[in-house]
């Protein structure tokens, strides 16, 4: 085990221990925000036969030849096509057929004249321009031939590819699993959110951030409860979450006395990969696995989170995240980050990477960070007010009013640096 | 009713319609996503008292004087305190006590010693180093105190949100409601998913897509089924949209003979604010309002959008996603944009603005938009395979390859241009 390692080797390290989850069958409409473990190919042509891209009239190009500038073609209406029908008959030399969009071309037409271009005079139709062949046709196949691939396995299934599914008749597909996650709490001094607080107790707020944070990323959380500060009652509850694919205990993987999970995990059988992470908040970070339970699948991840409020969300963000996303098959697995200027001055120690909680504000083309305030590990506040996390790296010391810092983006809206629509 | 106007203009006859929701109490977990109706304020104080902020030693500072390289100071550990423990007395001068994270401090201790900066032996403990009062202690309200602001009208719940009220004990939430979006198909050539498709027949995907966009939006989608192009079958099915805050129809506010549904909106009474927007996927949308079925509720919103799929999915975003945004109470309700230099030229007529469906890619430190194929309004796949839509302005006739563009980002994770972590 490995121990006081950087915020990057151990992200490296997680990401290499995440597996990718196998396959499930689902609904497309189940299926929306998975990921699809494999192709998709078309079993349908679109159209399904040549067809009229506008509201117009079908006619043979060549019955237009005539039509110009200098004078009108009036040709014969024969019948109606509309979307949906069937032409009754060819449609003969000299004869022209009103079509609607979408409408199957009849036999013997090779061209649409859209209905703005033409005059009727009771049952004829007066054509003052020429027409080529194949004006206004969609041709069958055009958008979709038979075996043609329409979804690669890796592609998520948004709003577009529910249309590109549905088009086709497909009702179910093959996405890859959910991670299931257990949560656990631990500590004398906590109650649920209902709990009695007297006596200084304080709520276990950690499992439910942790659980959003779970959801948001795509997992299923399963709730453990919260552990009593004693090695029996953490073992059993961590047996409950053998069966998850990850479990994520926060508090009690420090190096106080009271805190058993560690010993307790390795007891159950996990290979603690490292201990301790140079960042802050959330130095004491714990990431361990278990072997298979079963053959051919793969052993439970263990994270060991900080019990503070802030600590927990931060570590999960960096290192459960990535791994929950690359499990569900995702390819990019990291927040995104931007440059922003610092408002205010930073100092800090060297040794430890620094998460500070920003808010990122526009001036201009570029974006300024400014400290959400108090930055100890128990204000969620200033957590829950923070656009994203400012890194202020392990070795640097101090970081001037005006400096350039990388910023992760946690609340995605951030990235919005206007709300215009635009003018074009 | 206004014809043939800017995109620009439309959204703005739209967002000035579309009306902020009313609230509606949920509990914590089933808020996430939602938007805050009122202002949350703080009941409880957090730390409840003055509490150690580390495992370690409570001690009074005064004692530790002597301590320093010159010499060590031992003193008698009188008692433990654990987190949700409570100290059995005060603190008498020249004793410490063993306390944990979060564990309330004695009376009489005045400053907490890390565990790493003391020895022990047998029941004495021996500092190396002095304190100053205060150290390593949270302050009671230090995080929270009774009254503080936490969150702010207008918020969005998320896992830090969440995290903030599960730590005051609050259960349940006042947020915006989600719009109802009632979806109405219409055309005779239209069949369901699992319908029989001979006969030219096609499936009526746009249903599908607009669902899930409306999903992804927040809204709650409602499924009025394909109208026949009949003006009773379209009436009848309008009728039981009105219950909805907003109807999309998808085809049938075209200009064809058989495109019956504006008339009937008009009948109905619907007041059509304009029709035609000067864009392309999409020139034939239509926006109009009930007025209001119960005295100071807002009335339904019509959004009538073209039948290609293309079309309609690209009409959603501009014009449905941004009103159904505005109604939950979120303050920015466009997609993001941002610049990226075209890999190919193009072309067009003047007098529409174009959406281009692009992919996006990254060279170096600039973003590269490219055409996803086939622009054909009937063809999903190109939708699906996109990142963005590039805007092509109305007036303009020709983009050159290396010319710099704006893309509207529909696929957010194309705003990640990389996806590593960080070296810091």
């Amino acid at each position: 085990m490995r121990e006081g390692i950087s915020v990057a080797e151990a992200q490296a390290h997680v990401l290499e221990a995440a597996p990718i989850l196998g396959a499930e069958t689902l609904s497309v409409r189940a299926a929306e925000g998975r990921v699809l473990a494999e192709p998709v190919d078309s079993t349908r042509v679109l159209p399904p036969a040549d067809c009229s891209a506008m509201d117009g009239y079908a006619v043979r190009a060549a019955d237009l030849a005539a039509a110009g500038p200098g004078g009108e073609v009036a040709l014969p209406l024969a019948y109606e096509v509309s979307a949906g029908g069937v032409a009754p008959r060819p449609l003969e030399p000299g004869e022209v057929a009103r079509i609607f969009t979408g409408a199957p071309l009849p036999p013997g037409a090779d061209a649409v004249v859209i209905q703005e271009l033409v005059e009727t005079d009771g049952p004829r139709v007066l054509f003052g321009s020429r027409a080529e062949r194949g004006d206004h046709i969609r041709r069958a196949g055009e958008d979709l031939a038979m075996g043609d691939r329409v979804l690669e396995a890796g592609q998520t299934i948004g709003p577009a590819q529910v249309g590109v599914l549905a088009s086709l008749g497909r009702s179910v597909l093959s996405v890859h699993r959910r991670p299931r996650v257990a949560l656990l709490s631990g500590g004398d001094e906590l109650v649920e959110p209902d709990g009695d607080i007297a006596g200084g107790r304080i709520v276990s707020s950690n499992s439910y951030t942790l659980a959003a944070q779970t959801r948001a990323a795509g997992g299923e959380p399963l709730y453990l409860g919260i552990a009593r500060d004693d090695p029996a009652a953490i073992e059993a509850r961590l047996r409950a979450g053998l069966h998850a694919d990850v479990i994520v205990s926060s508090a009690g993987v420090s190096v106080g006395d009271h805190d058993h999970v560690r010993s307790v995990l390795e007891s159950l059988g996990c290979r603690l990969e490292f201990w301790g992470v140079r960042m802050k908040p959330g130095y004491p970070v714990a990431f361990g696995r278990f072997a298979a339970q079963t053959p051919g699948s793969p052993g439970t991840l263990v994270f060991g989170l900080p019990g503070n409020p802030v600590s927990a969300s931060v570590t999960f963000e960096q290192f459960v995240r990535p791994a929950l996303l690359k499990m569900q098959g995702m390819r990019r697995v990291h927040r995104p980050t931007l440059q922003a200027r610092l408002t205010h001055a930073l100092d800090k120690k060297p040794g430890r990477l620094h998460f500070v909680r920003v808010r990122l504000d526009c001036e201009g083309d570029s974006l300024l960070a400014t400290s959400t305030g108090n930055q100890s590990s128990g204000v969620m506040r200033s957590l829950s007010d923070a656009d994203g996390l400012l890194v202020f790296p392990a070795d640097s010391t101090r970081l001037e009013a005006g400096d350039l810092a990388t910023v992760q983006v946690t609340c995605e809206r951030a990235l919005w640096r206007t709300d215009r629509g635009f003018e074009a």
